[in-house]
């Protein structure tokens, strides 16, 4: 028997600005997950602010196992200009409540760590390090999406950013169709919520007409919706897309 | 206002293969998915026996608002040999409670519907007659084994199942590689539980010492694991994969 603690992948939650009180948290993940995470005493995050919340929510339902001020959390480095992951010397000391014998939970802003999110390095250097990582069970607003756009889910790959500057954006969406098309393979991408206009808009005057475009707002908000259409439907009857919530934009080129 | 009902994507567990009594369903889906289930009337599935199974399990938790023998629960025509998606005349009417008004709700054996799993085509078909998809949260185990991989999550393709005849097993574990080095794109895959151990075989056989090799077995199960390592230590002390429990498996090329 290892005497090392384990890595915890804890989903968080996909309501993401949503108005108003938020929910109970055992209406939006698994009890089990939960009562994991309310026996987590070491933390790594993206933001230990937004993490003190997400515990004040696992404690309303399962209470923690040692009070909130006594947990350590620990941001993870913010990753260097180009989005390029941090050095491994930096995760050899986040990993050291696990390698004490600690269980050490992983959360990020929203859906599952490590997944269009910070954390993967964190997640290889546990592996190189011998501790067992534990993914819970959660929800991806990646997979949901792809799930809710009706495009093939038997091939499927996810994508991140497009770049920004408009000639180098055409390219890239040209190139994806391309791939797309001779593939059978739904391209999924992400933007930061401000720019989800900009990038539909692009979409819009890139895609041939015949393809499908599914794009997922606010999943599992009670104002979320997806709507899947061809493009040339998009662009008959524009769908305003808003700026504050995070959206995934899928499409799968007609063959 | 339309008066047409939704479809709604109702995740279902992971624990496929568990031993022994199965949990209480709120240990391992969120209260507000089990509660929708328990309102829903109508079912389309995959098999209609383990859709009883699981809504008495939702039963179990939030009483059903009919009793299980007055629901409707019908079963996804089954594809055509070579995977081909059924007819849409075949889809039209699954989605009929839908068009009458009635919330109809979708179910996979395992995981997010549509994802790795039949259902797409209707999603799609419900897409098209104006009725409105709503994907409720829950685990793929796709995403949560690349979450668990450590591999990049930026950028990442799922390719389903690679060709059994050996020499276009490895053609395609191959190409697959080239453009996992050329993109930085983890690919991941999957096969039916039996040919686990020959799919670790001929990617351990395939693809190059450096490459990283993640398999994700029993995701959510106490006797689940995952393994992410480079391909040479897999070959210099390999790991049995058990022959009856889904794996996930991901691998990364180094550039």
């Amino acid at each position: 028997m290892s005497a090392r603690g384990s890595l915890q992948l804890v989903p968080n939650t996909l309501d993401f600005a949503a108005p108003g009180e938020p929910a109970r948290l055992d209406e939006l993940l698994p009890l089990g997950v939960i009562r994991t995470a309310s026996r987590l005493q070491h933390w790594v995050c993206e933001n230990a602010r937004t993490t003190r919340a997400f515990l004040k929510r696992v404690d309303a339902v399962c209470p923690l196992e040692r009070a909130l001020q006594e947990l350590s959390i620990v941001e993870l480095p913010r990753p260097r200009k180009g989005g390029t992951e941090p050095e491994s010397t930096d995760l050899g000391a986040l990993l050291a409540p696990a390698l004490d014998g600690h269980d050490l939970g992983l959360l990020s802003e929203a859906g599952l760590p490590a997944l269009a999110d910070p954390g993967a390095a964190l997640v290889a250097a546990a592996h190189a390090a011998g501790i067992r990582v534990v993914a819970l069970p959660g929800a991806s607003s990646i997979a949901l999406a792809l799930a809710a756009s009706g495009m093939n889910g038997q091939s499927f790959a996810f994508v991140g950013y497009v770049p920004v500057a408009a000639e180098a954006r055409s390219a890239r969406i040209r190139a994806l169709e391309a791939v797309s098309r001779r593939d059978g393979q739904t391209q999924l991408l992400i933007e930061t919520p401000y720019r989800n206009a900009a990038l539909l808009e692009a979409l819009l005057a890139h895609l041939q007409p015949a393809t499908a475009l599914s794009v997922s707002v606010g999943l599992s908000l009670a104002s979320g919706f997806t709507r899947s259409d061809s493009v040339s439907h998009w662009r008959q009857r524009p769908t305003t897309l808003p700026a504050d919530i995070p959206a995934v934009f899928a499409f799968l080129a007609r063959r």
